[in-house]
């Protein structure tokens, strides 16, 4: 396995951040889509009215499988809020990825 | 592999009880997101009008791999119509994931 | 492993091409979402103006791993454009995918 997929589900608040992150750290190509999460504090309660979901970003970018630790990294400190974080800052998934198909090209990546 | 996600495919009418399934049985963490679908009827035939892609809402949720069957099968049951079900009533795809980091802590889970 | 997930992500206007190709090859069966990619050349200049992320459709389709190669040509041939490609046709990413369900029937696939 060369390669894997990190997900990053965040505050909306905080994609900017974590896409200018990975642009400066020399991974620019990311795909973002806008979803709805429930965590494990199952929504937020303020005041009278409980939101049993909140808006997030999922941000995906496949990337060499030897740069996932320092990218992991890089995601989770432009993605927490504060300086110790908090309940909804996200979470990341790293899945495999078997190949990569660049459609202009044709090509497989190494 | 200690994870695995789980992606349900399912009607958008079913969604929020496949949500409140799946809170009961103690996995409140899901992403969601609106996605269009054609299946293996190749969309759906409505007198003389033919749909191409039907909405669907794409269910993610990332557990311990020792839960996937008993998280699968009440999700198939939350998502099902009728007693015996009926095409169009999704799919759901396992798969494997790697590692898996909360944000807030920094924190890679076990 | 049976299955893998075939994830395209492709220019707007070149989906249904991609999803009619898939139709007559005997692929029916696709999740199509609207997401925002940027790749390795950062967005796009048109004049003054720099596009940060662009549109792009991703599909998503499961298929039997023996099928992988054939399906991946049919893919990158539907997407591409001109008669050389152009940066920003799109990437297609190969996936494990450990088991796929049929909600109606309760049924997993071989």
């Amino acid at each position: 396995m060369a390669h894997v997929l990190v997900r990053s589900i965040v505050r909306p608040e905080k994609a900017d951040a974590v896409l200018a992150t990975l642009l400066d750290a020399g991974y620019p190509a990311v795909t973002k889509v806008s979803v709805f999460g429930r965590g494990k504090q199952r929504g937020l309660k303020v005041g009278d009215i409980h939101y049993d979901e909140l808006p997030k970003e999922l941000l995906m970018t496949v990337i060499p499988v030897d740069d996932k630790d320092f990218v992991v990294q890089r995601i989770m400190e432009a993605a927490r809020t504060g300086s110790k974080g908090n309940f909804g800052d996200g979470k990341i998934f790293v899945s495999p990825v078997i190949e990569v198909y660049t459609v202009s090209t044709g090509k497989k990546e190494d």
